[in-house]
């Protein structure tokens, strides 16, 4: 019953769904992300911002404000990177062959990415189920299910690692939870934390992360990206956004609201949720391949996993979007009734 | 004489510029690149192309676009990269401990990625002095001399290399001369080919770049960019310039005019043209470091280099850009005479 093709590797990929579906890519309500649907209000770009090659000034300051921003320990580098998907995808190439630990289910891209360049990767399902390991991989908060890690566990888990161990923290949905964030105890050089610009910000389109830490890898994955990794437009409103306390504090209170106004959607439908964060929402049900089929032939495109069984994620709608999907789930109890 | 900041490492760095000659950013006159002054005509970007994650779609249509442009080989893959510098500061990494000859000068990020990477790098003068390398890293046409290889040449040279070995042409500046192109001759897979995007199109902080050919080294580089290796302004900007054949055409006969009128302009002041492109142009004077000085304080920004003696280069001015450069060497003519 289950087709791959109701399990892509990604959410989005709109074009793929409208050739299935019959529906186009404008119709869409996209809920298979976990992008913030009110992105950052930048002016639009002039293109002017990107004809010069990026100014090495333009981006210090970025790094700076990114410091600021995230909290970073003064001992610790910020290394820019298009994108923290990128900087997830360089790091196992920095570092000699280990053994990784990669606490599962969570964003498929880091146990690709470890697995090709070389290493032995193990999945887990605790952090106390590394052991033995010289790389550990989390994210915190996790993706799909939202799971946690106090910052104190993540450092004993490191303090706990060979010296020449890695314990990567994927905070790529940080920003919701600035308390959970590590990046304020960088001190252990075993730490390297992975930044996301796209998600809180809702411009994944930009391309904009940052890795953090003190150790060897962060060194090295400095030089590697050289002087120009970002685009003028990804320094210009990655500065601005960074550093508009005011816009993030709002944020927050607006996406937990309409994350609670979500829970209370789907719990009208008995749909209860299993976990997420104030951008996803992760959802069990006895067929998930099946409701993720039936709300795309009503244009909601929402996220199913190979790996999690029952499994569908659904983002936050913008807000014209809590109308539509209640209707789709409606016609979709009725229907299941008649 | 020679101090460390008459010879940065790249050219731009307005902002150090300014700071040290005390000339506001918007003020200069910048010749320090070779950047296309007249940037392709795209319409200022709306924010909307950059909130969700850029369709794999858009990505698969502006790879057939550059398959097109660049006349590459059906054989070969084509992976996009934001910015060709960030592509060959990868490819040492998806290569086994090598022995890597480099025909300089050239750009230097050559040298510092393949040594980085641990390899061992031997600058030579001619392609024939490759003998014995796994690796032979060139430029066609080269920066910043202009020095060309015919692609039967480079052909050649790749036949005689052992089984595993890379030759990896950097054709930046070949939009210029599309006829020295190897992409449309990929078939041996020790060719890999880096086009950049931004300095033929005038686009240089957009952050785009592909790399050619059918080798093991660009497979593993294809899958390890990830799903969103561009920004969707990268994305929808590259495809309608590259599949602007009209403009492209254009801007090579303007190219080679502005570089003529240069030309004159240089010999006018006694400056001969030791080799370049249609973007710049090399210039060998006993005091390179000296002009360079003079013509910084007038706010007119070149590039000078640490490895080769006597030469600043020029890029092309913006055509409101000759008349100052004009007055400025004459008043160091003027002055040079009192």
């Amino acid at each position: 019953m289950q087709r791959n093709d109701d399990a892509p590797r990604h959410g989005g990929g709109l074009a793929a769904a409208s050739a299935r579906y019959g529906i186009a890519v404008a119709d869409w309500l996209d809920l298979s992300t976990g992008i913030n649907p009110l992105p950052y209000p930048a002016a639009p770009l002039e293109l002017s911002a990107d004809t010069r090659l990026p100014d090495p000034a333009a981006l210090a300051k970025l790094i700076e404000t990114a410091r600021t921003a995230y909290d970073v320990s003064a001992a610790a580098s910020i290394v820019p990177v298009p994108g923290s998907d990128l900087g997830l995808r360089l790091l196992p190439l920095l570092v000699p062959a280990a053994r990784v630990s990669i606490l599962a289910p969570t964003y498929s891209g880091h146990g690709e990415a470890w697995s090709a360049a070389g290493h032995h990767v193990t999945a887990i399902d605790r952090l106390e189920a590394a052991a033995g390991a010289d790389v550990v991989v989390l994210a915190n908060p996790n993706n799909p299910d939202g799971r946690r890690h106090a910052p104190a566990t993540i450092g004993a888990a490191a303090a706990a690692l060979p010296p020449h161990g890695l314990m990567v923290v994927d905070e790529a949905f940080c920003d919701l939870e600035p308390a959970l964030s590590v990046a304020r105890v960088l001190d252990d050089p075993r730490i390297v934390v992975l930044r996301s610009f796209g998600k809180f910000y809702g411009l994944a389109g930009l391309r904009l992360g940052f890795v953090l830490g003190r150790g060897a890898a962060v060194q090295r994955l400095r030089g590697l990206v050289g002087d120009w990794p970002l685009s003028g437009a990804a320094i210009t409103i990655g500065t601005a956004a960074l550093a508009d306390l005011g816009w993030q504090e709002r944020t927050r209170r607006r996406l937990a609201a309409s994350r609670a106004q979500l829970d209370d959607l789907l719990a009208q439908h008995g749909l209860s949720v299993a976990g997420g964060t104030d951008l996803f929402r992760l959802v069990r049900v006895g067929d998930n391949q099946g409701l993720h089929r039936h709300l795309a032939e009503m244009g909601i495109w929402t996220r199913v996993f190979a790996d999690i069984p029952g499994a569908i994620r659904f983002g936050l709608p913008p807000g014209d979007g809590f109308g539509r999907l209640d209707a789709a789930l409606g016609r979709i109890r009725t229907r299941g009734r008649s």
